[in-house]
């Protein structure tokens, strides 16, 4: 077989590369269900703006509506990708390989690649989720793959809106049809991001995980001990995951209406909590039609079976995230603009006026992507002249009113820090530790990366061993104390 | 400042993205060293092959200098890349960021993204290095920067032929001239592959691993407190690492001859060991002018003071994966062709019998990338008719001897199959497990990926026990064992 068609590869790859940055060039000439121009996308994002209470004209916002289209068709890219393409120039005959199709002769070689880390859209709501792929492989037919190819051909189906069980089928379907091997074995661990009153803290506590697999040829029945090998292979990654199949029906995303029993991580039934019934957030119809030409434009079909909720659902998400600017009532803190009052220096600072507030959780929704950043807070603060100290749930009620919008951590962390100063007088830091979707879903792709920021007033600004007294108690906090 | 710009980022990342898949559109328009024609990378790729005594015509190796050219081309993009374009698109205007220009006012905000996973190429062997990027910066001049171009800039630099203290100070200048900031801090962890006889195990166990930092602004000076920020919020990642700055001439790189100290991870002092001199592999002189020639295509100038010896070194290291067929002396083992001697159905078989012998490291060279493929072999066999044992240096031995050279996974787990099974003669299994450097380093970027391929004959064959007995042998040894 050789490399003969890698330049096939070169060529759609290329495409997929280039649309992502420059839709302007994009042609939907491999789709016929597109009815909505491709520019549709833009007005439907400004629309979900406007709907969400926000002035889509100001400087965060401006480029938005470009930039979550960008997102959108590079996260399904795979519809116009062909696998065929990926894999035929990548069949290398290999020596001790079975001559026959669909035979494990041979050595009774089987091909792991374990801990492929993918990203796709979930298709009930348009969030991203994560997926740790496994595949295996048992080559036939004389020849072996190369081992870029599987993630390759899981990235296909992984850029397009998803369910993960389909997701499963599709990969173990598609690399059994293009490598002919004598079977196929796909594993996911997929984590969806749950609605945001779920959401527990920057490690994944809250989130929806699920498990799923699908096989192929030799892999297939209760007793294959090729299916064996494999459960035993990603074990030694310390992966523990029974066979998983679900009906690709059943969906896992938090924002059904109904309650559905579905699969943890660990193998076990888990019920979906805080699902959201449609009636419980508003989501004006105008919404509603503009994600339907997004999907459209998509070159989707909003009135497929899996698609019938998903512009509502997503509506209902963003709306989550609306606007406030009149509802200043953040329980008991007076937002007053006191004069910053700075401690003299030379003056001894008692650190045990210090309090901290630690680890408390935020969902916010980043104003450059429309997509959701969370993670922790940390707050501390000089207890002012009367001594009192303020209720942790004061806290994360403020962190809820300015982190539960479109925002960006740089100014959430200021606007935090500004009022715990205003209703502490003595000083106020403020640390916001954060994972940005915006930075893993898209083609940057860091997916490890956290975001730290820092803001300082007062007594913390003026004397730099009251902010190391307080950034050691974090780190006390998070057992990293030296 | 607005996002203005954003468009130019867009036209230069769709030159970069593209090169890698067409290196045929290519040109060379934005570099003026260059001297040898674009297409003088595959020919060189191809000298180096038969300089390894290989068949550059053989199926595997066909298309490795297109693959390689590839490789090297994307491993250097960086040169093309311009900074401006990618930050200008990308200020936005924040209120309460001070809006003097170096002023760290207002709250003395900080920014820092945290564990940004790099890849580079070493410039002193052209082999890849993996890094741990985390960069801060204190806004000013009223305007952040999208945090994504924080990791766009810093792999601009990475996507060069580098040295990691070099790589630092780079990124720190770039980004302080682009944002204009009232500071920049960046850190960077490396880890670079040492020698294939240092390489330890799987874990990283034998890496060459260095810190380096770099700042500029109000991160400078002993004792600044945004330093100690900086410090401290990174450490809240469980990274700790005192402010390490090397001068940009010295060289971690294993490959180099002299014996030059250098820091680890942790701060402390470390010899490179396993230096070797010129003199003790052999390098002819057509392959290393062919790397020359590679290095000028690149647009590399081979004669500025860093690159001097690279194509020597590369050169011996290639030269450590020569084919060496001649060559079958394999300490003990007698490579007959036995026929195979399967076990008749329905025997009760002695599970004591069977031997381990696990976690034999090796490290391997890919022969469709000429890239580092790295890890453990576990193997299993029947102790024969006579009972008598293999000592554990001879299976080190045999790994060696079919790892050390240009090969496949697959192959390579097969070859070293049969050669237990024509001295145990009972039966064998290997399983092999393995980071590929081209799975990481090339546009697929998988970084936790990893692959394990199995390989059974004779009785492991017949007796599922048998194998399940050996897979928990290994669970046990990893400490993974339910």
């Amino acid at each position: 077989m050789g490399a003969l068609g890698e330049a096939h590869l070169s060529a759609t790859a290329v495409v997929a590369a280039c649309d992502y940055y420059e839709e302007e060039e994009e042609e939907e000439e491999e789709h016929d269900v597109v009815e909505a121009p491709v520019d549709a996308m833009e007005p439907a994002v400004r629309a979900l703006l406007l709907g969400l209470g926000e002035d889509a004209r100001r400087e965060g916002l401006r480029r938005t509506p470009k930039r979550v289209a960008k997102a959108f068709r590079d996260g399904t890219r795979g519809y116009k990708q062909k696998v065929k393409d990926i894999i035929q120039g990548a069949l290398f005959p290999e020596v001790g390989v079975d001559k026959r199709t669909g035979s494990a002769g041979g050595t009774g070689g089987q091909v792991v690649v374990r801990d492929i880390d993918l990203f796709s859209y979930c298709e009930s709501c348009l969030l991203p989720f994560s997926i740790q792929c496994h595949v295996g492989y048992v080559p036939s037919g004389g020849r072996v793959v190369g081992l870029s190819k599987l993630s390759r051909v899981a990235d296909v189906f992984a850029k397009r809106l998803q369910n993960p069980q389909r997701l499963a089928n599709e990969v173990c379907r598609a690399l059994h049809a293009s490598i002919q091997p004598a079977g196929v074995a796909v594993a996911l661990q997929c984590r969806h991001i749950p609605l945001p009153e779920n959401l527990k803290c920057e490690t994944l506590q809250g989130w929806i995980s699920t498990s799923h697999s699908s096989c192929s040829g030799i892999f297939e029945g209760e007793n294959s001990s090729f299916w064996n090998d494999f459960s035993m292979l990603i074990k030694l990654r310390g992966i523990d995951m029974e066979r998983v199949s679900h009906s690709a029906s059943i969906s896992w995303c938090p924002l059904r209406s109904c309650e559905v029993p579905i699969c943890n991580g660990h193998g076990k039934k888990a019920t979906i909590n805080g699902a959201i019934s449609p009636k419980s957030v508003p989501a004006p119809s105008n919404m509603v039609s503009a994600v339907s030409s997004m999907l459209l434009s998509l070159g989707e079909d909003p009135s497929r079976k899996e698609l019938l909720g998903t512009p509502l659902r997503y509506v209902q998400w963003l709306m989550k995230f609306r606007a406030c600017n009149l509802d200043v009532k953040l329980n008991g803190f007076k937002l007053n603009n006191f004069s910053v009052c700075e401690c003299p220096a030379g003056d001894a600072i008692d650190h045990r006026a210090i309090h901290s507030e630690l680890h408390l959780p935020f969902c916010a929704q980043c104003e450059h992507h429309l997509l959701p950043f969370y993670g922790v807070v940390h707050i501390g603060y000089f207890s002012s002249g009367d001594g009192g100290m303020i209720d942790r749930s004061h806290f994360q009620a403020l962190v809820h009113f300015f982190g539960c919008k479109l925002q960006v951590q740089e100014r959430m962390t200021r606007q935090i820090a500004e009022a715990v100063y205003s209703a502490s007088r003595g000083g106020a830091i403020v640390v916001v530790e954060a994972n940005h979707i915006c930075m893993v879903s898209r083609g940057v792709e860091k997916l490890r990366s956290s975001t730290a920021t820092i803001a300082v007033l007062g007594q913390f600004l003026t004397d730099p061993s009251a902010k190391a007294h307080f950034l050691h108690n974090i780190l006390d906090a998070t057992g990293l104390a030296i």
